[in-house]
Order: structure tokens, then C-alpha cells, then sequence
């Protein structure tokens, strides 16, 4: 028995892709095609129109072509509304739910397309008839409550998979799938320094994501400062990366010997440890400055500038600090709302945390992931941002390079 | 003014590495070593004894050469009662604390040497006299309860860090700080087998540490073979291995197509969702196992075998499963308790639950790392394990080719 | 001023991503396109044609927008014949001449589109015309002869760029730009012997390119297997190779202790130097064969069975051994013979080799890349095959179960 | 049947771990040790001494441990003259000929102890009487001549591995297996520089290796500046690189787009093969300067410094230049002498050639290996050089900071 349905595409469709992958996708599940009309984009600023009827062996096998084709752009061309069904439980979904990207969407509900808010992928879309207008939001899984109402099937729903940009010479890459050792590094940090500027300008919002690395290789100093000079705005972090710049400041020397200088694989973990039970002593950070016990360093910025911070807790830490959230969906949470306020995100040294953030972002989210590794620079770009710049270098270099780049003009 | 203290080591000292550490030690922190008494193993099965007196500029020099000295091997001279201070507030520790290792350790208690029971790395030590003898146990930070007797300073504590084995021809390296990709993978495996076999047949305890690689890459349906026959006597993993586990058995057909044979990057991420929803649905594994809904795999295994799992969560996790502990306390202490026990460690792909685990480990325990990246090999075996088999493979053909090892006899 | 030339594309150019690549080609390099006709293929089987005026500020700059354009399968609209010119020296080629790409390429000559024979990258193009009809030959730099007549210019030239496969199933991807370690490296495997058992059905060739870790990781014996059975056609590899396989068959055990089993980093290197101190006193490896020094092992079948082979030598080689070419460019003239035999090749656990290889061969040779190390496999599955499975694996596995699933049958 | 023999280690052999490694050898290789005399070196500048009697059950077993612990600096205790046997043939050495670590070695001539001069692993020692005084050389197999009187066996040869050096400090690590992320990069630079600055001072010779990542990557104006002002005596390097310095040169800009912002993968991929046919042209590097069609860059600077380079040829090579050495072994030879010139040596994200360079090295000249790779370090330090930095830093950042660091007092 041949099932078929007929679907649209619009827009900068042919370089950015889309269209290579909706025909890829029928092909790849096994469906047929039919274009029924293409109206081609003539020059660059022309988009293009696509209209085709798709069609497979049965109705589970274009049910899948057709959630596919969606994630790739493609809407169900008769407008209908969105099927939506009541959550049978807490945390419980029903059953043929609906599961986002992280592009923007828009569901069908009484005849009007409305925009989701918030768009992250993996999640369920919640409607909400409580306000004068519907509202549709974006829930993960542990959040449903019972009676929420939930999109289902693929009908009534628009997704706007990121187009290629028309007027090139952004450094923020379209869709790129690798990531580049090729371009200058220098050259690189000038425009990520100059984006953190436009951001400012704009009182846009800048979360920097933080791993351990910057203070062993040296970009502590630096990233303190661009804290202090109001370069961050939200910092998000493990409970490593806390203690590290911490212990930076609390036993940065001993023995009359510079750590600065001098290194001693496993000794001097002792002071790990140590930091982590001084600050719990004192009941925390905040605490911890106020008492003046430490005296400088990044989570010392961010609690003399007022720049909120999430320390997210992991089965390997060492205490943990009182400041980390030990529980994980608690911890997504707050990682989440820090995600959605961002207009720029900086992903230093850390892949664990980054994934975390990244994914909780929308794909029009601006993102630079630096990393000396390039597989994890490429693991964060391949998760969708639309608009990212991703840079294979040396944290302990890169953080006192942009730092000069920034605050160059105050000195 | 300088000061001294006299300390001894005794053992295979030399070819085990730890003289020359000592004498290390003393020359890296600035500090001046006297050989009092020198009597060398004049064969393989002599040990060595050194009595060196060491002098510092400073008594705070020679506390931190001391705490070196003693973590690898070297006791303080003049037998003393171990100091004992009591913790001031729940989760706080005295200011001097000792932190441990991961070797067996011991205590001078009331003029006796009390063994450790199960050393841990940075752990406090605790005296607990409320029993006949004293007992001393490791506690992590967080366990610390308000008058806890817990050990300050280096006096009356004594280390054995591991020795290299008198006789060679084990595949346990000791202490090999890299891994070697330079041996001959069957035979390897034909080790481990033997190992495992070894471990069974004295009634020991097999962990298996696992990724969600062993289901992507092949290597679930061996798995769950080797649990089911009873290799396998605990699991320990994240969310992610149980619902890509899960996931397979649900899902593992779709569209009259094979997933074993043909792969769709990000299509199909929806089962890994919908999977999710359906085990949560009825409550948990075990529920799903009881109705049925799930029929095979490594968990199906786990269950109807009575092998003891934890699956702990993180922030990158999607759900999470209904039986995923997602608070990071709560969660170590589970694989606390699992590591305790273990009498074999196997460490399959998957760098962020083995180190959770490894932090957990004494460094006796005997335990084997296969992952195909083999910076994540080197950094689980650099942990310290005194027995521990690294192997840079693909865990898609490991399994499979383990599993052949230990089950040809019954076929 | 502006200029502008019309080209046009035919094929699957939209699915296979052509189409897109054009236009972005035109707008990085700041051009403008118009598309004058557009032809949509309505289904899987129909083609596309297009054609478009692309137009830009400057000769200078239209002439890099058309050389793009070319590689990407675009022909310049109005027939002409090719540009021709002779070289002016030995090894001097013109200054505007035409740099390859490795896809099938047709040049007009006298009016007809005349097939390259033996496409591959980076070469001038050369017309011989002392046959009957003309000849047209990719020559690498090194290899021009004063007097050739080299195309010069964009004009006259047609690349097929790959085109996506309309029946999907292969294992052998389109154009995959990364590697799947998501994939069940057993069925993998599979469908390699498979491949192999095809090409050798149709009295195709086999090439294996080798790297000195097969030895090391156990997959020597069966590789040897493979040689003596028939799968292997030819075999491409470094000194280091050959003289770890005859180290094997020379000094394999010592010691009464078998090397299988127990490692020596660094020590047993002394029996490296000795093997080729060894084969070179009897003038190389057929001659070691002959005197029955070697009795076993890659090499010895190699030389049993009449299978070619090639040893590049390199900078970094131990002496070398008297079959090792050590002249590069004459070496890269043997890999080419080998490159443009070949209907399928294996590259095994060799970057550097493999890399070689890969730069002489037309993108319609069939390609396997194995490798532990994803960055490898991924490097080289970017040359730009078009029918290329890139796996990452241990080859001390993967050789032994390729092994037995292509000799299963005989036992 | 038990053979035995006396062997003497003497200097700072624990901390150094050579009396260590020797307990080890004989244990792994089978044997036994009995500890004869052992006087310990009581405090910090004092010398340890160990005479110890090791047996074995056959000849061959005692040669063979003979050997490893000669190579980790024990030395047969009855002092003979070593065995000289001639060279039967052209490249042919004599069956037990004795293989050469890196480490200072002295060969006993006659009654005298004769220090071997430019040692370098992995060759035979010849002994050349022609002169006054006996001289004793390393020679790589394929430079044997007939005749050449060449060391065999283990007798009346001594080496003297590295020692840890008694005053810490150093950056350059003791032998260090590992390398360190964990040490703040501006820090290590400006050690890095103060090396240079040393090494200058006392007309000493830096030798750099470059691989093409410092092109890409941005860091070629600071070399070429480094060049210019006289810190760089010699550089090493292969094809690639020098084709990739001129092409920037040749064809930094084009289009009007300034190449060093923005990249095209592949595109532009012509002007690497029309540099190499631009630079052939007029008959290589030196015309080219000559003839101003280059006029800046590290080749550049060179030429006009009148720093020598050795550009090395590999069969992955395009062209190649007429400067490159095609014959693997004319390559090795003008590395060589190089390397045995070299005072410090830099090598710079090239683990090929770098690789090729440290074949050549003794294990007493200092190196500093950078890298975005930390496989690529490890892998250089572990070569055995006895002073060694690891560095894992983006090679874009690391020269324009080291250039600033060396140059600032110019400016």
C-alpha cells in the first residue's frame, strides 16, 4: 500500500543544503519523490520554492521520512493544526510526542503559527492556552507535568533549519562540519574579540564556559580581568574549575617555590584537597571573599562584579565546594536558563561542561569553542549552532591574547 | 634554621622506584638528605632498608617534604602515635588533615599499627574507637561528621606503595605509566580471559565499568552474553550506556531496515528520546523487564541475573532513566560501594565513569582498560593501579572476541 | 568592468550537493549568478540541468570563480576547444596551465571531449597527439618534458565530481566527509570481505597499503594468510614495515621467551638493526626468501606468491633494507603504477603510506582507510573518494576477522 | 649450565633510576643478581657505586642482558679492549656488531678508553686507527665500508646515560617520559627564549625544525623576523614547508580577499602547485630571491642571512622544489650534520622530521619539542633526550610570543 503526502521547502534551499537533504532522506528511507513544482532562486538574494509529494510502502515508513524532512525544513504542505494530547503522568509524555531541533519552530495551534520560545533540541513542545494567546514551549522530558498539553505526530509544525548566509566574510562559519588548524590564530582572536565587543555594545549577554585547563596553562590571570572589566556576563563551570583557580590563590606559592614555575606531578594535590575543605569551612565563595581569604582570581571577579555563575557537580569531584549543585537536573536547570539568556557563548577547555550548554542552546545562538583538542572543538560544532567559530589553540595563549585585544584600549 | 627528622624505608625499594623518588623528593623541595644506614638486597628476594635523616630550611619545608616522603613509602623514623584532632562541624575537617593515597596504609594508634580499611585517594582518615580495637577508615570530605577523629600531620602513618612483583611474566603491568599498543591484540585478550576466569573461580567480584561505544560499535549482544553467564557480578555506568542499551532492544529494527548495517548520524536520535519516555512510562528497567517491553540486552541481563547495577547521571544526560541516581553525592557513594568490592576492574570505553570509579579504587585492586583512545588508557592506568592491563582497541571487536575466550568451552 | 561567461551543470547535482557548491563558490569569491534555465530532476532517477551567467569585477577574479566552478562540475558553456601550450623546459610547465582534480575529467580536443586517462590530483594535463587520435595524460610536475603540449585556462575542460548513488545500501559512503565509529565493526567487517571477495571474482586488484602496526598488534599472521590465499594483489608499504614483519620471522622468540607475549619497549631494538644487517649481507628480502633465512611471514608470501610489492623509503628509516626505494620521486612513480591498477585498496594503520597512495588515485577507486586513530581515518576518507568505508579499529583485530570471514569457507 | 659475569655502575644511579632499570633487566630477561659491593651515595653530590656478579643459564641469555644493562650504563667490570672485527663487504657489518644508544659512550682501544665522538643511536661503532690515536665513530648501516673495523659483542664499552641533574630548576626536564599541560605557556616561553638567548651568547647553534602548521597557523612573519635578527643558525625542514612559506609570499592575497582571513579548504589548492612550478621555473629558492620574485618569509630570510637549510623530499610531496633532497639517505646525511652542529634544537609542529632530526641526536643536546599534539611531544621527548621541553601549544601563538619575548629590547 502506497501512503504519500505532499510537503514545501522555501528559502536559500540549494547552497545551504536542505534541499540535497530532503531528496537524500526519501531516498536513504527508502521513499519516492515527486516534484510537482520548483520555482529556483535566480540570483543570490532569490529564494527558491519546492513543492513535492512523497510517498512510501506504508504509514510507520512516511511517518519517519516525514519527521525527517521536517527537522530538514520541509513542512506538510495542507496547513492543519497540530495534534496535541494531555500528558498521561509526571515526567510521562504521550506516546507519538513530538521531538525538537534546536532551530527555530513554529506549531500550528487555532489556525495561527505560532513561534516556539526558548527551542532546544530533544525536548517536547508544551502548549499553553492559560494567556490571552497561545504560547508553545519547549519542556524537557522531567519537566512535563500531568495534563500538559503536547505537540505529537509531525503535522502543523515548521522548523527553519539555519540558512547559509548571503553576504559572506563572517568568521562565524555556516553549518561547518570540521573545524579549521588552517587560519591564522591571531587573526582568529581579533574577531572573537571583536564580536565580545559588539555583544557589549549591544548590552547583549556573554557566558563563558570554563574548564580546569585555563588556570594550569597560564589564562587565569587574563580571564580574571576581562571579568573584572565586564567582558563576562555569566559564567558556567565544573566544581574542577572553582577549586583549581581557587587553590591558585590560596597556595599559588610554597615552599618559597613559584607554582608559576615549577611543576610537581600528583605533589602538591594535597592543596586540592585543602582548598576545597577551607572554603567549605567558611561555608562557601561568597563567604570566602568576604572573609578575605581569597583575595583575586576569577571566581573572586565574579563575586566582586555581581557576574552569576553555575558550578555544575560530577560524580569525579573532589568535595564538592558548597557553592556546586550536586544534583543533575537541578544543575540543567540552572545551566538552561543561563543558555537561553546568552547572546554569545565562549566554550573554554572544556568538553564535558560545553556539551552541557550547548545542549540546552538554540541554533542561532552565537558560539566559539576553543579547545586544544581538535575532536572536541569538532564534537561542539557538529551539535548545530548555525553561527560558530571554532579554534584549535592553546588555552594558556588564547586567554591572555584576547585579553590584550580587549582591554588594549584602556591602557 | 634548619631542621631534620629521620625517616626509614624498607622493601624492593630500588627497582621499584621508590629510593630514588625519595631522594627526589628531598632535592626537588629544596631540602638535604644523610644516608645513615644503607643495606642493599643483595638479591631478587633481599629487600633494602634505608635510614636517611633529612633537613630543611624551615619547618614548613620539611612538613611538605615529609607528606612526600611519606606517600611514597618513607615512615617517620621514631614510632609515634598518629595525631588525632576532632572535626570541628559536619563536612569540615581539622586544618592539618591528612590526605591519603590509594596504598595500603597504616596508623599508629595506641602504640599499634592499625591497617587502613579500604584506601582511598584523598580521603581523610578516621579513628573510630567505639569497637574493641581502634579502626581507621578513609572518609571523603563530605562524610565528615562533627567530632570525627581524624589523622593531622605525617607522624604514625605509614604507606606501602606498590612493589614491582619478584617474579615477571604477569600481564599486570606495575605501574606502567604509559600503555602499549605494541602487543599483539588476541593474546592480550586471551589474558584478561584468564583473568577473568581466575577471579570466578575463587568466587571474586568482576565490575564491568561500561560506555554507551560497546553498544554503538557491537559489542552489547557479547556483553549481555558474558552477564548472563556470569562473568559479570557488577555494572556500573552512566544514563547514557542504559538507554543506548535499551534503546537497542526497542528500537533496534525500524523501517525494514537493519540498524546493525545502515547508519542515519542524528536521524533516529528520536528513538533515543522516545526510548527514554517508554522506560519511564512504566517506572524503571526492572518494570519494563517484568512487562515485557524489554526482552534482551545487558540490562534484560542484569536484571534477570541479579547483577547489581548503578547508573549515576550527569548534566550532558537526556531523561533521565527513572533508575539513573541523578544527585553526584549520592551516586559516588553507590560506586564506593561497588569499587569496595571489586576484586577485577574492567574499564570499557568510557573515560568519565572510570575515573569515577578509579577514584574509588585502593591501588591493589586488579584492573584492565580498554578504550580506543589511548590518551584515555594512559590517563586511567597514571591513577596509580599497582595491576593494571591497558589496551588501545576497538571495544566492537574486544567484546565479541572476550566473549568467544570464556564461552567456546560450553559450546 | 564587469565580465561573465555561462556555464552549466547536468546530474544529481542537487542530492549530490553540487548545485550548492557552485553557488557558494560564486558568492565566497564575490561573484554574481544568474540562473538562466533550471531543469529540476522530478524524481530519484531524473537528472538536473542547469544553467547560469556568472559574472564578476575583474578578469582576474572570473577566472578563479571558473576554475572553482570547474572542479565542482560546472563546464563553461560555449564549446570550445582546450587551450594548448608547450612546456617550456623540462619540468617547467606553462604559467597559466590546468591543475587537476582527481575526478574523471574530459578535455576537447579538436572538437571532441577526449577522457583523461588516469585522473589524479594536482597534475598538469598533457595532450599527446602522435597517435591516431589524440591522447590526453595527467603528468605530475616532476615528469613534464620540454615540448608537451599542457592545457592551459578553464576553457575545453569537464569534471564529473561523484555523484550520490541512487540505490543506497553501500557501504561504501558518498562523499563522507567524517568517520562513523557508530557503526557494529563486526558487520563492517563483513561487508569489507565481501568487497573483496567481489573485486576478486571479477579478476580485479586488490592493494594493500601496510603500516609497521599490523606486526606489532597481532595482524601479521593473518595478513600473511590473506597473501598466500589470493586476496592480495599488491602491497604498498615503508621500510619500517618489512623489516618488523622479518624481525618477526628472525628473532620472534628469544630468550625462551616468546615476543608474543612480553614486551621490552626499547629493549629487543637492537633486533631491528640486526634484521636489515641481516637480509642486506644476502642483497635483500627475495634473496633472504631464496636462502631460506625468512621462512615465513607478509613479505615471504609476498615473494612465494608472486605478489608486487613496493617499500618507499622515508627520512626516518633504519637503514634501509636493499629493496627500499629511497629516491621519492622514483618511489611515488612505482605507488602511481600501483594507484592506477588497483579497482580496490586497503589502507591499513598507515597515515603516511596511505596519504601517498591516496594522492595518485582517480576518486572512483574504491577505498577502505582502517586506523585506531579517528583523525587518520578522517584525513584520509577528505582525499575525496567517492566510494570510500573509513573504519576505526584496531587492526590487531580487525585483520585477524577480516581473515576469517574470507578463508571460513576453505576450512 | 649458569654463565656469569661482573658488571660496575657507578654515579647518581637511583635518583637517575639507572641501578633500578639494571635490577629490572636481569629480572626480566631471566636472570640473576647478586650484589657484590655497593657503596651509597650518602648525601646530594655523593656517588653511588654497585659491583654485582649476573648469571644467566646460557650464553645467549647473559649476552643478551649484558646488553640492556650496558645501554642503561652498567659496564662489564674486567676491563678489556673491545672487539674489533672488519666489515666483510660494502654496507655489510659483521654478525654481533654492537648497536649504539644516544648517550656519550667510550669504546676501550688498546688499553684506553676513547670517547666515541657524535653519538647517535641505532648504528655500529667503528674504530679508525689511520690517525695518531685511535678514533671511534658511529656509522649508519648503509655507510659501512669493507674493511671498517667495527665494535662487536658488549666488552670494553661504556655508556653514561643522563643523570638527573643535582640543582633542580632546569625547565629542561630530566628525562621526563611524559609531558606537561599543566605548566602556564608564557612562563615556559620565556624560558624557551632565555635558552636561545644563552645558546647565542656563547655562539652556539640553533637548529630549527618547521613543519607547514606554522604557516597555516599564522606564526611565519615571527620566524621570519626570528631569522632575520639572527636566532635561527640553521633550519630544517621538508618540501612542504618552504612551498607553503613562498606560496604566501606568491599569493598571500588574491582576489582582493586578504588570504589571511579567510579560508577556502581545497580552494586555492592551485597556488601551492603553481608556486612549486613558479620557484622551478627560475631553478630554485636562491633564484627566486635573487630574481625578487620573493621578497619575504622564512626561505626568504634565509637566503638573505645566509642561514643554511636542508630541505628534505618525501613521497607525499608535490613537485617537489629543486632545492629538496629526493634520496632518503643524501637527506638523512645533510640532517646529520646538522643535528651533530646543533646546540639546541627547536622543533616546531613537525613530528616527521622531527623525528628524523632526533634519530641524529646525542641524548646531552637540548630540545624543545612544540605541538598541538601531545602525542607528537610525548612521542619526540621520549626519544631519550637527556634536557628536553614538551610543549603543547598552538604553534600560531608560540611564535609571535617568542619572537616578542626575544625581540621586546630592540623595539
Amino acid at each position: 500500500m502506497t501512503v504519500m503526502r505532499t510537503v514545501e521547502l522555501e528559502g536559500h534551499i540549494i547552497d545551504s543544503g536542505a534541499m540535497g537533504r530532503c531528496f537524500g532522506v526519501v531516498m536513504d528511507l527508502g521513499g519516492e519523490f515527486e516534484v510537482e513544482e520548483f520555482d529556483v532562486g535566480r540570483h543570490k538574494h532569490a529564494e527558491t520554492y519546492c513543492r513535492m509529494r512523497v510517498s512510501a510502502e506504508s504509514a510507520d515508513d512516511l511517518r519517519a521520512i516525514l519527521h525527517e524532512l521536517n527537522q530538514n525544513g520541509a513542512t506538510v504542505a495542507d496547513p492543519r493544526d497540530a495534534t496535541l494530547e494531555a500528558a498521561p503522568d509526571e515526567q510521562v509524555v504521550p506516546a507519538e510526542f513530538y521531538s525538537t531541533t534546536n532551530h527555530p519552530t513554529f506549531v500550528r495551534v487555532d489556525g495561527s503559527w505560532v513561534e516556539v520560545s526558548d527551542p532546544e533540541m530533544d525536548c517536547a513542545l508544551v502548549v499553553d492556552r492559560t494567556e490571552d494567546d497561545p504560547v508553545v514551549r519547549t519542556k524537557v522530558l522531567n519537566a512535563i507535568e500531568k495534563g500538559d498539553l503536547v505537540v505529537t505526530g509531525e503535522t502543523g509544525i515548521r522548523v527553519e533549519p539555519p540558512e547559509r548566509p548571503r553576504n559572506g566574510g563572517s568568521s562565524f562559519g555556516f553549518m561547518q562540519g570540521g573545524v579549521s588548524s588552517e587560519r591564522p590564530s591571531a587573526s582568529l582572536i581579533e574577531e572573537i574579540a571583536d564580536e565580545m565587543r559588539a555583544v557589549r555594545d549591544e548590552d547583549g549577554t556573554v557566558l563563558v564556559v570554563c574548564g580546569p585547563a585555563i588556570v594550569h596553562s597560564g589564562g587565569r590571570d587574563a580571564l580574571a580581568e576581562l571579568v573584572r572589566e565586564g567582558y563576562v556576563d555569566a559564567l558556567s563551570a565544573g566544581n574542577g574549575f572553582a577549586v583549581h583557580d581557587l587553590e591558585r590563590n590560596l597556595y599559588g606559592t610554597s615552599l618559597g617555590v613559584d607554582t608559576e614555575s615549577l611543576e610537581h606531578p600528583r605533589k602538591g594535590h594535597k592543596h586540592h584537597i585543602y582548598t576545597i575543605s577551607e572554603i567549605g569551612r567558611v561555608g562557601g565563595i561568597e563567604a570566602a571573599v568576604e572573609a578575605e581569604i581569597v583575595d583575586g582570581g576569577v571566581m573572586y571577579q565574579c563575586i566582586r562584579n555581581d557576574v552569576p555563575y553555575v558550578l555544575a557537580g560530577s560524580i569525579r569531584d573532589d568535595g564538592p565546594l558548597p557553592d556546586t549543585i550536586t544534583d543533575a537536573i537541578e544543575a540543567q536547570d540552572a545551566i538552561r536558563e543561563q543558555a537561553r539568556e546568552a547572546d554569545l557563548v565562549l566554550m573554554l577547555s572544556t568538553l564535558l561542561h560545553s556539551v552541557a550548554v550547548g545542549n540546552c542552546l538554540p541554533s542561532t545562538t552565537k558560539t566559539v569553542c576553543v579547545d586544544i583538542n581538535p575532536a572536541t572543538v569538532t564534537q561542539l560544532l557538529d551539535r548545530g549552532s548555525a553561527q560558530a567559530i571554532g579554534m584549535v589553540t592553546d588555552i594558556g595563549t588564547f586567554v591572555p591574547m584576547l585579553a590584550d585585544e580587549l582591554l588594549e584600549a584602556h591602557r
